[in-house]
């Protein structure tokens, strides 16, 4: 059989059930998720998270409209079922095309989760004139979430603009000393500014619900 | 002379002012006390974290009614100024007696960032019975910070009972393999409940602040 | 010719003999399976672990009536010959579905081995109820294998409930800061609960030795 | 106040009450112990392990029959009560005058805990013979608890030679590529011979309880 | 007798002979560089890096007109020898008062090494206004220093501001997950502006005297 | 879209565009670097580095007049555009062909940004009297950029030799205690001889572009 | 063109030329190999290290009558021309089969550098009496080369019983806390017998060439 | 009582006894020492290695004539009882002053064993000349040990130059990178040139004894 579901948490917190497709099968994933659905039965989505194609094709054959992730990335996020509607405001920034994949995984958990969310990209530490442009963005909402790859400075300047709860998402993206994550999850780790707290390298999931949660309240 | 001072930021955040003690001397740190609090002028509290038991008396000499967590612990957190009122409501989790210090420089931050703060102590994993007891406590407040060493499991139990924001801080406490914190900082990294997020090793400081901005909004 | 093999172990400690298949070939295992049978004479079982499909397929073809872990997972271990009867009392458990094909090597290691085995699954740190439901069960046994990836908060927890010796297995579960499993290694070492022994990561085999050693005294 | 105390757990395990007492002033410790004795009344020792001169002194002049292990050596580890009835037998083997801190934890809070505990120093990877010599006693125990610095080589060469449950315990006796324990906790946990589990760095607490729930059962 | 000392550098490259003071009495520093200046005896200054206090006063005392950063910081840079007159433009840039004494060495070594040298501080991540304001006068030098710890995020920022070679030097400076400097080495390591070039942790006289060989040719 | 494309870096400083292949397809690297030289219109060449095979075919195809590394190699640099005119001259050494390709990329990385480039290869610490021989140009450059694998000994014999700026790049070529151009990395960063900086592992286009913006001043 | 090849090092060290054949085509290695053989023309032979298959058969067609280790192993050796005489005595030991290629690159090196070789096989730490047979064979040899993966404790053992030149050798072989090797390293260099060096992680070639080195004097 | 002493090692190999002082007292020093050279009585001279200043007066007051290195240095060798007939040639080299004490434990321990040795002080990487005017020197030994700081360059280079066995000791001597001994043992252990060994860090005693085996062979 699947693994047991926990179907109960998203009764007491609103947030989604979740499947973490990483090293299951395609039909495994639709078998969860079926059950899931069928379970929890209260409009709730269900988030599947680092999906590969072949299981992203195969939820949206099974669920038409659910919402998806860039496809052509390498993992892909997948809410099935209606999201909620939005309580707050969640800003996600990344710098990079290469951030991109954890940065949308946070922002659809965020959404899926019942927070009203935006995504700026190309926000990086070398275009400070761009960072400053939006301040007054970044200064207003509920939660940020910022992911960086390579040395991970992006918080720390972020930080270091506005007092907004800041979760930092380190990715593994970066080659050599960067050891896939370490460097800039140090970095967040160490980062001068006050306010910022870290999830696990490239757990776009974690953050997202972190801020829906801050956002939502 | 003394450091730069940044007298603004709680103009924007209404964070406390705060000075690291560590490597600096009692005179010197009553001296950027001074400064900042002749900068501001706004009620707004000075904080000063890890300070050493001279630097301790040397501010409660020039400021006695200032608070301080306990002076007989190693490093010592003070607000000097009145604490601000209290918005929201944070709770800090601590296990043991050791990590109380982290425990108390997170409370005492919170405190002055703004926030109203409860400590529990004495509540860890060994304990099942006695945290199943403030469940319903922990579910009701708009953030948690949870301090713990050695293996660091404690938010890992407790993101698992309620769907609150939950801040984890490693401490340095354990010896061996907790390699000065390491082993605690991965755990909560780690930690398969969802809805956490970690600040650096014995940074309570940063963990107090983040949970009042999250529950002063 | 095929490596050597030890044919006097079983004889004074009752443990079964044993093949570690990774990196060979289906054709050499079968080969030294077929040395060990004809050496030992003895009914005992000859255990091989970390086998492949074809191995797997090789060793069911030519003694069908062994006994073999889920081969749809990546690593399978298998039982040659009858198993002993069973002395004692050995519970497995672990959390999740990932974690299962290490669990499934340290019960029928400990079957193998002589001891009488359970396995519990889906028992994991977020779902206290079930835990402490089964508490009664983990406090009877001789010795407890608890298998967990990631943060590896479980050894932690049970060791708070109940006084039995127990085996902790760290597996390579998990991304980003669980390193491969050295996050639930410093975990388990670090485990503030007394009573807790731990093994290389995803060593199913030698947990399941050491708890039939302790169950068949 | 002190810190809460759990006086419970001795009365599912037979394990003694402890106190560690590293980091707490002799006071402190007097105090603790002085309250636990109070609450269990049941005539179970109550274990002080770390305990700098000082504390032992204090210990020794309030509870003149209590056991303590060398008070030359760094830390000494102090039984405050009637060591209870030996059932079944644990052997601590050492190699080296400097592991001796660590294997006499182990021995003393094994008899604590109530088994029968004999010490073997001496015996190291380079004399073989007397190793050889003792390998009747040690296959004949219930568990044994190997202490070992530097490459941590014992705990491999004593599980080749007998198979009964062995506790190994690294220590942090070494200069260089120790790595202050690393390399003899590597060393351990990847040990070719079956049938070891291993603990903490110098945790020789752990190993004495852990072996005495096994020989007493 | 003293270490043999290389008295030919300076011919082909401008730089200061240079005494590592570190683990070396004062008398014994005072002989080595009174043997230096007696074989040089071409006017070119002598470095003596990371002094303690009585060393300094040793130095000062036989020279007195010698060149000393704050003697009031734990370790001290003096230049002995008049300094060479300046050729090209190196500024020294650092965020807080703890990495000052790095900045300083750097300073003062690439003065001694015959560059022109300013030295900027409060200049830190958090305070971007500051570092806009003085970016037309980094934009303009020949070379930069960049001195930071904790999170090191200090180059990236201004590597992605001006297009002048920089080398970053890490400081030792911070706790927890800064690791004694690893945290901001690996982050000016993995920087994601081009053109920053890296020094050994606290080494500000490597990247003195890299800066003065770039700036003065 | 494809990424945001930085434009205005050149103007300031004379660097090339420069696009990082890997992890792009062959179409998408070919549209921005169509975009980028649309943009820039000012004659400076667009670098490409890191391409894999389909990728700098592509390149060619387009481009048929821009300059390659040996597109044997796994990894190859194309500059697509004219090279600007050398101002200044640089010289890459390295010891042996597993260095090539980071040397070429520093080498083609320092031509198309504007400095006079010449390479020495089978420069090794094996065979000194080669480096000997070739001393005097070493010494007359502008800048160095020194590229070893393995123990990374070579910038510290050629900066005991010349007195001129030296970028030292560790290669990830190696095996078993190399780590993946770990050890190149550290000895570097702690070589004795003075004005020696680092660059990342394999970041062949760091260091060209950070001594071509040394020599070309 | 190949890598220039040194052609001087064995007229003053009676030491092979030597090719690392990963990372290079069969038809480079054989053309370097071609290159060599004509240049030295001394009847020395030519040592290929790290040869896949398709290299391994590449050189045997064109040199039938070289010697090679099994090429159904992973990587093998191959020595060109004919062996030198053999001048005193080196023993390879090691005590799995997963080890094997490593020894057989030390034996056929060592062979090739004019030293007469023999290889014990399964000579493990488990196997105590084995070792104790063969005791007197080790104790009069002029260097003995021992290979071990996992916990790496065979050189300690070894050393605990002769007192002869000793060459540790840690492999790559072993899972979860080996490490990659790194486990078997640390215990080789800690390990508390004297007159044991150490040679890099599955590095048979140097360790080989060291011990013929010792022998042949 | 003491620790145990081996006092047949000297029967089988010719090496002195030796005795470990850091962490025994001088009076447990003298104690040992004085057993063993009661038992041994064949004129072997006994090692003490790691003696603080207390411990050689102890030594130097018991027995006037043993040989000591500088007692200035912070850990000083001492042998006791005659050197024996140097029989073969050892060299020890060192690059500088701080790794004298380590160089000076290895040519204290190789004469005590019986070699014939010199000592090469000053003979660094920065310093080819004085190098390459000794190679003669170094390429006629029976056996090199190389002792090196910081990025342990100098076995590499000595390595390149001559074909003799090269036992290489990392020392602990540098800061930041050089992480207590780490950067050097890693570059000795990938180090290019064949024929390397190498030693924990810091054990000159090792080396010394290995070198003094190969010599007197
Ligand atoms: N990146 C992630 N995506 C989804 N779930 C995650 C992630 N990281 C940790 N988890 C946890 O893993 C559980 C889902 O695992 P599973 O039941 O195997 O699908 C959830 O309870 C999550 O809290
Ligand atoms: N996970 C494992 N499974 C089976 N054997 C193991 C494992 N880990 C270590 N071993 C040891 O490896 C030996 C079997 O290896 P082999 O002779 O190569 O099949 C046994 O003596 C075991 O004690
Ligand atoms: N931070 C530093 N300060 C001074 N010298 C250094 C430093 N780091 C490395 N060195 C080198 O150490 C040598 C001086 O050491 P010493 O001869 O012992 O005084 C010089 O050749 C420097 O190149
Ligand atoms: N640096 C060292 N100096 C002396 N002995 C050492 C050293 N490193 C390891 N040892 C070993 O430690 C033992 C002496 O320790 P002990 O009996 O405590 O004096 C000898 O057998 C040596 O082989
Ligand atoms: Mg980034
Ligand atoms: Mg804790
Ligand atoms: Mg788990
Ligand atoms: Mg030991
Ligand atoms: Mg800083
Ligand atoms: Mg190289
Ligand atoms: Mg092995
Ligand atoms: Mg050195």
């Amino acid at each position: 059989g699947y693994a047991r579901v926990d179907t109960h948490r998203g009764v007491r917190t609103g947030d989604p059930e979740v499947v973490y497709a990483a090293g299951k099968t395609a039909a495994e994933t639709v078998g969860i998720v079926t059950a899931l659905r069928a379970a929890s039965g209260d409009g709730r989505p269900t988030l599947v998270t680092r999906a590969g194609r072949e299981t992203v094709d195969a939820l949206l054959a099974r669920w038409p409209d659910a919402t998806a992730t860039d496809p052509a990335r390498p993992l892909t996020t997948v809410a099935v079922g209606q999201l909620p509607p939005a309580r707050g405001r969640v800003v996600v920034v990344c710098a990079g095309t290469s951030d991109a994949p954890v940065a949308d995984e946070a922002a659809l958990t965020a959404a899926a989760s019942g927070a009203g969310v935006e995504t700026l990209r190309d926000v990086g530490v070398a275009g400070l004139h761009r960072l400053l442009a939006v301040r007054d963005v970044l200064a207003s909402v509920d939660c940020l979430v910022v992911v960086a790859g390579m040395e991970g400075a992006l918080p720390s300047v972020i930080g270091g603009l506005v007092g907004v709860p800041l979760i930092a998402v380190p990715t593994s993206v970066g080659y050599g000393a960067a050891f896939g994550g370490i460097a800039a999850l140090l970095g967040m780790l160490t980062a001068c500014a006050p306010g910022i707290a870290v999830c696990n390298i490239d757990n776009g999931f974690g953050a997202g619900l972190f801020a829906a949660r801050v956002a939502r309240a």
